[in-house]
């Protein structure tokens, strides 16, 4: 994978030894990325300009806004990438309770989140779906092992879903929030099922991370940091297993331990 | 200071040695707070339930809403700490742009952002002030040791504001822009001058970051991690000195560096 379109060299003065001496660096690149939905302007991302459909995608079916992939007719995105255009069967309602209810997230990469809270009656996650904890450990490894953009500027956060088969598929971005849509969009758009798949996160697990996780029927979250209490509420009420401070031999299971095989 | 309230403990399942063992763990609690304004609901946040009227000026201030500290009649906040009401003189244009121009943020605790890019004509920051590369590195180390929530929960962002006389005013949440929203306006309400001062941040340094040390005037911003490249864009544009990785004995000089004494 080419990442190298979304580094930027900056010229910096690093201090070493009491002494500034001119060096390269390398930044990642961020963007504000106009979403259009059935041709009106409805929200700006800021983001790295990398799997902008996906994002999209991800962002409008987390949202409630687009209930199916099916409802999907076509994402294009425009030459200079600031701009991606989803034309869809949407959720008026949704949509309306989006703007109206305007809640600023805590979480990298949030936002305004408008749905879950109370406007939906979301069922409790009954997924029989069990995973070994050793495989949750040695996937938190991998997880941070391979994440380039990551190692070469320390800016981004990342995103994975491990499927049944052991296949994962991952995403990356400056937020927390889009690198989860973009994961997500990702594997609605390859037609995977995300109903038995765990959620890595590479930040904090605050309740809109969970809530994530809940409005794509997503049985399992792992973060190898600490969730909120609204976090471990969330996951406590809508049937998601959560696990935090996956590290090494250790984690801590937060709620609905019956899917993880110790 | 007394944390504790924000403090809750949840029962959980610790897994060490293969074996899973019940432990009592501690989370940082997470709400979503009401702000009012003129008696009209404006807008909520995902936030921590401390310093709430800080909070609510730190954000309105950050986004033009509210042009001056003199401009607030007064701040109340309920009891049950989960609405907080301004009275004061607002600029309408700006409330209007808020919502009008919806930008995601990618920042932890941010959201909504509507005002800086390209509404406002904000003046190229001219000040004179000096500050020796020593203390911002001398600072950085007591910010992190300071930081009892984060220690606890490990899940806290913090904003520290750095004064010319060497005081400093601290502010702690789940999300970045928040810790920054609520530590300026701590200064606001204190009646101090921030516009020569150094922001001290505990995350990286997105364009929001650099947009809120932009719309206080603070001349210089300082983080022990990486900045995006429109982060350092905006620094750069607006006359900011922007510090990054400051660790040890080392420091990144993006833009500005002739305030720092090496």
């Amino acid at each position: 994978m080419d990442n190298s379109k979304y580094l930027k060299t900056v010229i910096i003065d690093k201090l070493i030894e009491n002494e500034a001496k001119e060096f390269e660096d390398v930044t990642i690149d961020e963007v504000r990325l106009n979403l259009y939905l059935n041709e009106k302007k409805t929200i700006s991302m800021m983001c790295i300009p990398k799997d902008q459909d996906a994002h999209a995608i991800g962002y409008l079916m987390s949202e409630n806004v687009i209930s199916s992939y099916k409802d999907i007719e076509e994402v294009t995105i425009s030459e200079d990438g600031l701009r991606v255009d989803v034309r869809a069967n949407i959720n008026e309602d949704s949509i309306q309770n989006l703007f109206k209810e305007k809640t600023l997230t805590s979480g990298c990469g949030g936002g305004v989140t408008g749905n879950v809270a109370g406007f939906l009656e979301i069922p409790f996650n009954q997924s029989a779906f069990k995973v070994k904890a050793q495989t949750i450990l040695d996937e938190v490894k991998i997880f941070y092992k391979d994440s380039e953009l990551y190692n070469l500027t320390g800016c981004v956060h990342k995103a994975m879903i491990y499927l049944l088969d052991g296949t994962t598929v991952t995403a990356e971005d400056i937020g927390r929030h889009n690198a989860i849509d973009k994961a997500i969009g990702k594997c609605m758009m390859q037609g995977l099922d995300t109903t038995k798949s765990v959620l890595f996160v590479s930040g904090r697990l605050s309740s809109e991370m969970v809530t994530k996780a809940v409005m794509h029927a997503i049985p399992m979250i792992v973060s190898r940091t600490a969730p909120t209490y609204l976090g471990v509420q969330t996951a406590q009420k809508h049937g998601i297993t959560m696990i935090g401070f996956a590290r090494g031999k250790k984690m801590n299971m937060y709620t609905h331990q019956g899917r993880i095989d110790v």
